[in-house]
C-alpha cells in the first residue's frame, strides 16, 4: 500500500446553508464529500462557523482507508447528534490527521425543481 | 485561541452578475461568502469591476473572527450602500488583513426556478 | 511543440454520484472532462472510491495530445466495461504520465429538468 | 497604480460545450469571464480543443486595466470570427502576457427552465 495519497489536511467552505424547504420527495440538503485515498484511516473534526453566535464543534467524523464518505449536514446521526439549522447561512471548516479531499455540494429541491451547486472546498 | 486560521488575503471573482428577473418570492442575488476562522477580526475591502467604466469601491466589510458572513450583493445596505447593477457584467476582488476564505454563489430564480452556482474564488 | 503543457498528474472527485432516474430523454450523468493541451498522449488511470467496499480499477483512459476528452461515467464502454453503480454516493481519482487538468460535472434530469454542477477537481 | 495584481499567465478549462437547444427567449451559451485588476491591459490568446480534431486559434482577446470582460463563446464576433460548434464537448486554455482570473459559466435553457454551472479555471 501506498502511503503517499494526495490531499491536505485542513479544509475551508465558505457557503453552507440548508434550504428549509423540499420538493420532489427528495430533501433539500448539503453533503460534505470526503475522499480518503490513503492506506491510514482519517479523523475528520468538522467545526460550524455562523454569523451571530459562537462555533459548533468539533465534530468527528471517520473515514477508512481507500473510502469515501459522503457526510448528509441534514442528519444528525452522522454529526454526532448535532442537528445544523435550516435557512440560516453557515460554514464550516473540517480538520484532518491525514490529506484527504473535501468538496461540498448542495441539492435544493425548494422550488419545485432540483438545483445543483458543488466545490472542491478550499485546502491547505 | 489559535491565531494560524487558513486562508487568503486576496480573492478574486471574475464572473459577478446579478439576474434582474426573479420568481417564487426569491429574489435573484449573488453572496460574497466570507470564513473567518481565526481569532482576529477581519476587515475586508471589495472593489467591484466593470467591462465599461471604472472600478466602484473600495467597500468595507466586517467579520467577527470565528465568524462567517454571507455578503449579499443585492443588498446596499450590507454595501455602504453602493447599488450593484442588475443585468450587467461584473467581478470583484476583496483584500483582507488577516487571512479568509471566500466562496463565491448566485441563486438565480428568473425563469420561474432556482438554479445555484458556487465555486470557491481565486485566492493568493 | 511545447512540451511545457500546463497541469497536474494527480486529480481527486470526492463528489461523485449517478442518478438513477432521467427526464427530457436526457440521461442523467456525470462526465470526467479530461484536457491534455501538451505534445504527448496521456494514459489516465481512473480509481473508484466507494463508501463500504474496496475500490474499483484502475480503468486506463487515454487522451491523444492537444485533444480533450470527457469521459462519461455513465457509458461502460469508455471505462473497459466497468459498470458504476447508480444511486451510490462514490469519489474517484485519476493518475496521469504527463500533467493534465480535471473538470468534473453532473447534469441530473431526475427531477424534470436539468441541473447541473462543474468544479475543477483538486490536482497536485 | 499597483502593478502587483493577482492572477495567473495560464488558466485551462476541460468542460466546455454548448447546448444546441435554448427555451425562455435565453440563449445557451457559455462565457470565459476575464477579471484583469492590474493596471496595464491584458492580451488573451484563447485555444479551443476538441476531442476528434485539432485545435483552433489561438484567438485573441484583450481586457483593459481594471476592467471585467465576460467572453460569450457562443458569439463569434467576440472571437475574431471563429464559430464553436454547439453540442459537441471541446476545451480551451488561455494564456495572458499579464496576471489575470478567469472563471467558467454555463447558462443551459434547453430544458425549459434555466440552470447554471461555475467554476474558477485551473490556472498556473
Amino acid at each position: 500500500m501506498n502511503d503517499e495519497a494526495g490531499g491536505r489536511r485542513h479544509w475551508y467552505v465558505p457557503d453552507a446553508y440548508l434550504p428549509g424547504d423540499s420538493s420532489h420527495g427528495v430533501e433539500s440538503h448539503e453533503s460534505a464529500c470526503l475522499l480518503n485515498a490513503g492506506s491510514r484511516p482519517a479523523v475528520v473534526s468538522l467545526t460550524f462557523f455562523f454569523e451571530d453566535r459562537d462555533p459548533v464543534g468539533p465534530v468527528e467524523v471517520t473515514v477508512e482507508s481507500r473510502r469515501t464518505r459522503h457526510v448528509r449536514l441534514t442528519d444528525p446521526a452522522q454529526l454526532s447528534g448535532v442537528v445544523l439549522p435550516r435557512d440560516v447561512p453557515f460554514a464550516y471548516k473540517a480538520e484532518c490527521d491525514v490529506p484527504i479531499v473535501l468538496q461540498h455540494s448542495r441539492l435544493d429541491t425548494s422550488a419545485g425543481a432540483y438545483t445543483l451547486g458543488t466545490t472542491i472546498a478550499y485546502g491547505e
